[in-house]
């Protein structure tokens, strides 16, 4: 009896820690975005997503209306020292320059060449486009993309050597995540190449390339040798940026979202098209605060300029996230 | 014992006229498109639903790449005697007549008012832009959106007094419906207005505004009294027909369909783009050749012509269906 008992108190003691250790790892994976500091900007988010999904409730969202829309550059990825997209630019024109002799005398591309890329980028958005029209042009969407996956599989960087493809914000992965796993469709509206973007946003962000809108040139369908192609033109199909991203939302989505994320003046539109919807909306901004894990810029800088929500977005109700304050890890673990 | 005996063969006499019962209700329900004969075409379309949803076979296409995009007019609805989109512009212009007094004198807006559609329609497509921009902007999505719901509210097609909803194939709704349940992300892919069909296209054809593909005019963002809103401006966007298509599908899919479902040779640039592709693809074509139930053209048709289709689509491996043999319901029961 007596050994009965000891067995029986030593059973309870193996389950009692067993339940403690249950228990905390219960805890743990119910926390949905282990990466956010427990601030203000968590618990709001947290706060949204129950609201819309409680059935019964008088603010609950059919799964069909969970739309929430995403900047991509400074909100999913990072954005210095430029758009990643504009030192693809920059690395194809010296790729490409063997083929184009008459680019040494002619600027942009002369700068470019010589290295001195803000002299290249000096010449405002006429120049980059000019750029980007001359990189981005001239072959098939296919190859295209061949083309920015061979890029991101090699180029690094400049500060930190990591691949681009982990320059993405960890606390905005458990995000999508958790906004997916609670019936919504995440969707990327960036100012950045819609096709720069579609060959690895699935993989990246599990956004696979139907919900994708961003910025476009023509393309024309040809067959060549009866071979159907899709081929890009040297022309501006569509700006997704400012004004231009509640237009993309409309042309590809069609439904207001019910929340946007962003980090600059460019998403302000988006962000003031989504929270004036009726019933309970979620407008987001990442205010780049953390210049000792990423960068810290707002209102004076080139890129990612924010200023205007800084201002009005508090009054609107927006979350204004401090990278620093509200992010305990900003970049995911390095994979080699 | 005979007792039990007798009881065991009337249990087991119930039993097999159950198992009967449930096997016809079975092979009843096993039928995902009851509304098609059995003949080669409906064959076709489930082996090929069978072959890229076998598990473990080397046809296996994954969920995400089971894109299937099907046009609109004359292929999941009627378009004659016009193209139900132009019976709603001449209604449009009627109601606004009122307010545009020059009308009376401007081609081709004195023609429709006069009640020759015929006579309206002759300038060709500059005519039938320039009736669509006048009543077609000029205003929010959202209140285009409006009408033309009120419009489908109301409006009867001219020889059936259907209601233009009621107008759809059943057979087309089963196969939208089946290639659904069998993991398929279905599209519409139309030269009729995306804003046209968005209002209703969720709750006619289960297709939500997001995979709705169509032609376009331009739209601006703007903030009136603080409330922002999406203006409709009279300017073309994109008209998505013929090679416009493929091209369409890449705007807003950004990948190839795995299946592409037409009825005119309008379709025959979406059909050769998705039948290109690696693995297997399918390729179908309404034959309109029902003139009892519904309407028989093709070569000579002003509208929904297919000629080209015709000639080349079984070479390619494209099933034609022809209506009047392969349908054995052409509409769904009116509901009132």
């Amino acid at each position: 009896m007596k050994r009965l008992t000891k067995q029986f108190q030593f059973n309870s003691a193996v389950l009692a820690v067993s339940l403690m250790m249950l228990t905390t790892l219960a805890h743990a994976q119910s926390d949905p975005l282990p990466s956010w500091n427990d601030t203000a900007s968590k618990k709001a988010i947290v706060e949204f997503v129950e609201l819309v999904t409680t059935p019964g409730s008088p603010s609950f969202v059919a799964p069909a209306e969970r739309i929430a829309t995403f900047d991509n550059d400074g909100t999913l990825w990072a954005e210095q020292p430029m758009y990643f997209q504009a030192i693809f630019i920059f690395d194809r024109i010296e790729e490409l320059a063997p083929h184009h002799p008459e680019w040494k005398e002619k600027e942009p591309f002369a700068s470019a060449l010589r290295g001195d890329r803000k002299a290249a980028l000096s010449g405002g958005v006429k120049a980059i486009l000019e750029m980007a029209m001359a990189t981005h042009a001239g072959m098939s969407t296919e190859a295209f993309g061949q083309t920015v996956m061979e890029w991101l599989d090699s180029a690094k960087h400049p500060t930190t050597g990591r691949r681009y493809t982990e320059m993405v914000y960890q606390p905005m992965l458990e995000l999508l995540d958790y906004l997916r796993a609670n019936g919504f469709k995440t969707y990327i509206v960036s100012g950045g190449g819609i096709e720069f973007m579609r060959p690895w946003a699935e993989h990246v962000y599990g956004v696979p390339p139907e919900q994708v809108v961003g910025s476009s040139i023509k393309s024309t369908y040809e067959v060549r040798d009866g071979q159907p192609m899709l081929m890009r033109l040297p022309e501006m199909n569509f700006i997704d940026d400012k004004e231009g991203k509640p237009v993309g939302i409309n042309q590809h989505i069609g439904r207001r979202p019910i929340m946007a994320v962003g980090n600059s003046d460019g998403d302000f539109q988006m962000l003031e098209w989504t929270t004036a919807g009726d019933g309970p909306r979620f407008g987001l901004l990442v205010h780049h605060t953390d210049n000792e894990r990423e960068w810290a810029y707002d209102r004076e800088s080139h890129i990612g300029r924010l200023d205007r929500g800084l201002d009005e977005g508090p009054k609107r109700g927006w979350t204004i996230v401090d990278m620093a304050r509200d992010w305990g890890t900003v970049f995911p673990p390095q994979t080699d």
